[in-house]
C-alpha cells in the first residue's frame, strides 16, 4: 500500500474545521444523525430542530439515493439539497449529503458542508477525483466489498487532487453472515487509524441493518472511532427507506446521552 | 427482483447487430480479445491484425483504467481510444472499451462500438444511466461484490433509459479463496440467462487471475455462456497491467481453435 | 502448500478400482446418484434398482446427517447403512455414505464401498485420520469455507495415514451470493487437478441448491471434472431433506443421457 | 432458529461456577490467557505463575492442535494436558484446553476445567454431543464460516445432551479482507447475547491475527462481551505457533491493567 499523503503521522493528524466550533478530528466525538432519505421540507426542518436540541451539530440526509433497483425511490435530488441547506441555515447545523455524479459537485457545492461518497461509489474514480478538487471536506464511506487497503487508496486519490480534508467512515462489509445486513469491521477502524492520519467514524445503522444493534455497536465503536453517523427518523416504520435501521427521536436522545457519557469516561 | 424490460422472454431474446455480420446473441459464440490496457498505437495495430487473422471480430483494450491505487498506470485516455478506433477501422474489427465518467460518454461515442461498464462501476448509477441513453451496445460486467440480482437490476437501469442492447459479462466475485484472484460464478451465468433475455458472456482472465486457468474455465464457460472475453498481450511478462492473466498470441490462437471446435460439438 | 503424497505426477495419476469394473480416475466419467437421506428400506431398494437401469454404478445415501439444527432429521444411522448395503448387494451397485464419528469407521466398514467425508468434517482431523487407516476409498468433500489449499491438505492428512485412494469432491463454497445456496467453484476443480494426482468430481446439487441449475452446472463441470454426484429422490417434494435440490427419477434419466452424450463428444 | 434450551431468558441467565470463586457469567469480566500451544512443562509453569501474579484465573493452552497442514506441529497431546493440570494445581488456576476427538473426552476429563471446542469443530457433531454429556463447562468457539444462527444451534446440540454450562466465544469470521487474519464480528456478540442466555467472550488474537490490534479490539469487545481470551507467550517470536498474534508477558500485564480499568468504568 503506497500512501504518501494520508499516511500516519502523529505530528500531523488531520483536524477538519467546519466553522462555528464544529471540528472533526481524533480529539473529540463527532455525532452525525438524520434520515436515510430526505422526504420533505417539513421533515428536514423538524429533524434539524430536534438534532439542535440534542446539540448534534451535523445532520445527514440523502437527496441522491443510489438504490439497487431502478424502481426504488431515488431521492428528491437538488430539491432535497435545498431543504437540507434551508434547515442547516435556520438551525445552524452542518449538512452532509451524498453526491453520486461528478457533474453535480459544482451545483451541490453551496448546499452541503461535507460531501459524502457512498459505499457503492468508493471506487468511482471520476467522482472522487472531482471531489478531490473542491475545498470542502469529504466523508468517504468504505465500499461494502472494499479491503481496508482499497479504502485508504481511494482516500489517497482524493488527497492527490488537493483535498485531504477526508473523514473515513466504516459502514460494514458484505460477508456470508445474513442476520445482520453487513458485518461491521471495527478492526478495520483500528487499522485505518494506524495507517492514516485521518479521523475515522462508524455508521452502525448500515453496519448492522438492525435498530436494536445500533446502541451496542455504537458503544463498541467509540472505544476506537472518532465519531458516529446514525440514521434517525420521526417515524421509522413509515420511512421511505431503511426505517428498520433507524432510531426514532426519543431513541436518538437516549443514545446520544449514553454515548456522550461513555465517551467522557473513556476520555479519562 | 423486479425486472420488466430485460426479463426472460423466449420470444424476444436479445440479438445485437453490430453490422458487418457481427451479431451478439444466444445463437452463436462471441469471442472478444485484446490487451488489458492500451499501451501504444503499434501494440493495438499489431493486436488487431492478429485478432483479424484469427477471425476474432471484437477487440477489447482499456484506455481508462480504474485502478485501486492512484499511483498505478491509469491508462492513455482518449489517446488510447483513438488508437483503438484507428485499428478497428483499418482491420474492420469492432471495438469495446471501458468508460468510467458520464461526461466521457458523448466524447467516446465515435471511438467505440460497444461501451464497457467495468466491475467497479456496475452500481455507478450516473454513469450507467448516461450509457442507457446512447444507441450503442453496452457490455455490463458484474460487480465483484454484486449479487446476481443486483447485476440484473443494473441492466434494468440501463434499459429503462432506452438502451436494452446489453451484454452481461460474468467476471468472478470476491470470496475468501485466494489461490484464484476471483471466484468465477458460472452458476451466475446460468441464472442470468434464466432470468433475463440478454446474451451473457464470461471473462475467465479476471475471473481466475491465472493464465493457466483460462483454457479450462473457457471450456466450462461455453457450455452455458454465449461468449468469452479474454486478455491477450504480445508479451504478457512485459504488460503494464494484468500480464499474469493474459495469453500471448500463440496461446490465444490455440485457445480459440479449441474453443470453436468445442462450441461446434456442443451445437450438435 | 506442502504436498508430498498427493501432488501432481502425470506418471502416477490415481486410479481407484472398486471391483466389478467400477473404476474412478481421470480417464472416465464417474456418476454417483441417490437421495440426500436414507429414508426407508423400500426407498433405497427402488432407487438402487432404478440407478442400475441407468447403468449408474455408485449410489449415495446419507445415514448419518450432520444438520445445523439438532431438531432436524439426523438420519437413520446404522439402520440406514444396512439398507444401503442390502440394496448394493442385490443390485450390484457400489455404496458411498458419510461417516461423522471416528468410532463408527470400523462398524461402518462392511456397509460402504466408499467412505464419504462431508463438507463440515473436512477439517475434522480425528475423523479423517481414522479414515486414512482403512483400505477403502474416501470421497473427500471440500469444506464450504475451505480454501483449495486447505482441501488438498486434508487429503494429504488422509494419505499420510496410508490411504491415498481419495476422490475429491467440489460442492460449492459459502459466499455473499444467496440466489444459489453455495457458489460452485469450478476453477477450484481445475486447480485441484493441476496440483494433485487425484480424481476430482463435482456435486452440483449442493453446489447450487436449485434443481434447475443441476443440468447446466453438470454440463459445465464435466468439461474438467472426472465425475458428478447428484441428489435424486422418488418424490423430491416429499423428501425429508434437500428435496429442492434433488432430481426425480425421470429428470435423472434425462440428465445422465445428455451428460454421457456430452462426455463422449468431449472425449473426441 | 429453534432454540429451546439456551434461548434468552433474563430470569435465567447462565452463571457458571468453576469453584475457587471463579465464576463466568454476564455480571463480571472473565479473563483467559495463555499460549497458543503447550510447548514444554517449564513454559506452562512459568506462564501459570505469571498469570496468577496478574490475578488471571483461567489459563488456556493447546495440547491438541488442529492444523491445516499435517506437517505443522500437532501439539503435545496428553503430555501437554498433564503439564497444564500440574500448573493448574500448583498455581490454583483453572485450565481450558481444546479436545478434537470424541474418544478423548473421558481421558481428558481430569485434566481440564473447561473443555474447548475449536472453530473447525463447531459443527463436529459427534464431538460436541460427547462434550454435552460431561459435567464440566464448554467453551464453544464460533466456526470461522458459521453464521450466528449455526453457532447457537451448535450450543443447543450440546445443551440437548444435558450440559448447558456453555461459554460462547467469538473469534472472527472468514471474509475477503486479508489485512486481518479474520474479521472480528462484534455485532455477532451482541446478537448472541440477545438470543441466548449464555455468557459470550471474545478472542481478539485469532479475531485479528495481529498483535497490535489485540488491545483496541479488547477495548471495543468488553463494551458488550463478558470476557476475553488472549494468546500470550514468553517469547512470541519463538512461539511454535501463532506468535505474531501473541502478547508477551509485559504486554499482557499492561493490557489486563487497562482492560480492568475500562471495565470498572463501564460498570458504573
Amino acid at each position: 500500500m503506497e500512501l504518501k499523503l494520508i499516511s500516519y503521522d502523529k505530528n500531523n493528524l488531520k483536524s477538519i474545521d467546519l466553522g462555528d466550533n464544529v471540528i472533526i478530528d481524533r480529539d473529540r466525538l463527532t455525532m452525525i444523525a438524520g434520515p436515510c432519505s430526505v422526504e420533505s421540507r417539513e421533515q428536514i426542518l423538524r429533524t434539524a430542530e430536534y438534532l439542535k436540541s440534542l446539540d448534534i451539530k451535523i445532520m445527514r440526509g440523502g437527496a441522491f439515493k443510489p438504490r439497487s433497483s431502478p424502481y426504488s425511490f431515488q431521492g428528491l435530488g437538488f430539491e432535497g439539497l435545498k431543504y437540507l441547506r434551508e434547515a442547516g441555515d435556520k438551525y445552524n447545523i452542518k449538512i452532509v449529503s451524498e453526491i453520486i455524479d461528478p457533474r453535480d459537485v459544482e451545483k451541490a457545492y453551496d448546499y452541503v458542508d461535507i460531501f459524502q461518497i457512498g459505499s457503492r461509489n468508493m471506487q468511482n474514480y471520476s467522482l472522487i477525483r472531482e471531489i478531490g478538487k473542491v475545498d470542502k471536506p469529504v466523508l468517504l464511506k468504505r465500499g461494502m466489498n472494499a479491503t481496508i487497503s482499497e479504502w485508504l487508496m481511494s482516500a489517497e486519490y482524493i488527497a492527490l487532487e488537493g483535498n485531504d480534508d477526508i473523514i473515513l467512515c466504516e459502514r460494514g462489509i458484505r460477508t456470508f453472515e445474513n442476520y445482520t445486513r453487513n458485518t461491521l469491521d471495527l478492526a478495520g477502524v483500528a487499522v485505518a487509524k494506524e495507517l492514516s492520519r485521518l479521523p475515522v467514524i462508524v455508521d452502525p445503522s448500515h453496519g448492522t441493518g438492525r435498530r436494536e444493534l445500533i446502541e451496542p455497536m455504537s458503544r463498541a465503536a467509540i472505544t476506537l472511532a472518532d465519531g458516529l453517523m446514525i440514521e434517525m427518523h420521526e417515524n421509522p416504520d413509515k420511512a421511505i427507506s431503511d426505517g428498520f435501521q433507524s432510531l426514532n427521536f426519543t431513541q436518538m436522545k437516549e443514545l446520544v446521552t449514553r454515548i456522550r457519557k461513555l465517551h467522557d469516561l473513556l476520555a479519562k
